[in-house]
């Protein structure tokens, strides 16, 4: 089941239940009027969208033309964002590019931060900053994956978490690069470095993904264009340390999580064939999944970033393909605009 | 006006509007079912929702009793709690304890976490870990003031911040910490250090604070016990180094703050009268608004902490009182519990 949030003049949009292939959708008012209202009473809304889900395909169900500039992300508000730096192989590339050791409990205790979550962009809406953000903030885009979980008791072991997992989405987590060392520095994580972030136009159920999703990872390439040239496809179940019901249990170590939490992969990255950091699609490689990567692998590699961060006019496109070549969750696809 | 929220079967409970002693309250489902929805649409809905506050006040409208123990957090439930660490006092007695210079830009430079929001604990409802919370968690208090907001522009300034609160209300930031030296050694801020937080059973608009609130202070003594013992009186409208509006406008330099948005002050901290350390209540001073700084100031007067973080049983209670000495928001009292 593959589900989307219309825009409309309220705060949560209306839900959608949309086609497998992206192309109709039919909403169920009469079920849920929101995403969110779905999640916090899912065993028993669940059959119902489905049955929904089910009458799109066999043609019984009427619909209209789903278009995914029309689409909110998912949930346009939740309760609660808290993501995970899952592919260490970024965080080490990060250090590294700063010549800082990378501490060995990084690759057994999962690091995560807490994400605003009260404003989510539209998947294809601008990102919007004021002038002295370019260059000053360093705009980055993140491609992620991201997971709704249900309620999570506190200290739910890791099997618990899995079955929690009620939809998987794509996320462009914006990041301000320059503010982030100012920031951490000062010792209370991320805030201003993390401003609002776009989900894809469709979260899907896990049935959706087959044998690309094993309960905890999504084995597919994650494409990322930038301003229409191929820059990354990572595959997002390829060295993601800490799998999605690890970081969940993480997460739930001294609190219990509510019924529409997203959680969050962090950046996916890969390592190169060799096992050092990985190259560029034009040198055959996997590319990147945000700028800072491969300014990071230019600093090791040539002693200098070549590649700048985002400037206005700038787009980033991001999107998965099954094994079909389909997309699956529809493409984030935003351009950075100056505020007005 | 002051606002409550009843808990029952839903996650959001229901509004009410609460008399200015505290003793009634009326259900408001024809104008708001909730104070999210009421904050969502504040202009409209706040001017009917006075008038049923002053129905109450003349005896004009039906009321029913309120009990403080049938309040959950005002908003039980939140699309953000971002908190600010303003009475920086606080923040260098935490360094110099630790034998740990605080940089000068912490005087003009605000500090602020971003914390979980996706459940709160009711005002009265026990504080629940597992067994090895005790000692191994430091489980602490955080008195604090709070207020929520409406919507906030992208790089508001000061004045368009003052002008977005829309309520106050008293805060039990609850905090691990032993678990936060870790955690912030990380580098991604706090997260299982910060579980969930308590709000006061109501939350007021600021002109129930008459001269006590200058528009961005709140100038009367935060009264913490300790097992029935008063163990702070500190005042929080003084060394508050960053007032709400700078706090607010904090957060909203590379993003807007959506309505129902919770801002915290960090814990409220006094400097003793010399401008050192406070001191205890027992020794003439205002006492601390958690077990930390006690701590700290054994620790700095003596070289060890004689102060325990919370036991299991330990019960600490939050309130203010305005200049006749009645309860304005109600009382926090929750018990650490170990958790089934």
């Amino acid at each position: 089941m593959k589900l989307g949030t219309l825009k409309d003049t309220t705060r949560d949009g209306r839900l959608v239940i949309v086609s497998k292939d992206l192309t109709r959708c039919s909403e169920v008012p009469h079920i849920a009027r929101t995403l969110q209202a779905a999640l916090d009473d899912w065993e028993h809304v669940a059959p119902r969208l489905l049955a929904v889900a089910e009458g799109i395909e066999t043609g019984g169900q009427p619909t209209k033309r789903f278009h995914e500039r029309d689409a909110h992300s998912p949930l346009p508000r939740a309760y609660q964002w808290a993501d995970g730096s899952a592919y260490v192989n970024h965080v080490e590339l990060v250090r590294r590019a700063r010549g800082a050791e990378m501490p060995e409990s990084f690759w057994t205790d999962p690091l995560m931060y807490q994400g605003g979550s009260d404003s989510f962009l539209p998947p294809r809406d601008p990102i919007r900053f004021p002038a002295e953000a370019v260059p000053g903030w360093g705009v980055d885009f993140e491609a992620e994956i991201a997971v709704v979980v249900g309620d999570v008791p506190l200290g739910a072991d890791e099997t618990t978490c899995r079955d929690a997992i009620r939809l998987v989405m794509l996320v462009n987590d914006v990041s301000l690069r320059s503010l982030i060392p100012g920031e951490l520095g000062k010792g209370f994580g991320f805030f201003q470095a993390k401003p609002s972030s776009a989900f894809s136009p469709v979260a899907v159920t896990p049935d959706e993904l087959g044998s690309a999703w094993d309960g905890g990872r999504l084995s597919l390439p994650l494409l990322v264009a930038l301003n229409g040239d191929p820059f990354g496809k990572a595959d997002a179940g390829a060295d993601m340390t800490f799998d999605f019901p690890k970081l969940i249990a993480h997460a739930t170590r001294t609190r219990p999580l509510a019924a529409g939490t997203i959680i969050g992969s962090g950046t996916v990255s890969n390592k190169g064939r060799d096992g050092g950091p990985g190259q560029p699609i034009a040198a055959g490689g996997v590319g990147y999944s945000c700028l800072a990567e491969i300014r990071m692998v230019e600093t090791i590699e040539s002693g200098a970033m070549k590649t700048p961060f985002m400037a206005f006019g700038d787009t980033v496109r991001i999107e998965m393909a099954d094994q079909s070549g389909h997309s699956i969750f529809g493409a984030i696809e935003q351009t950075l605009e100056e505020a007005a």
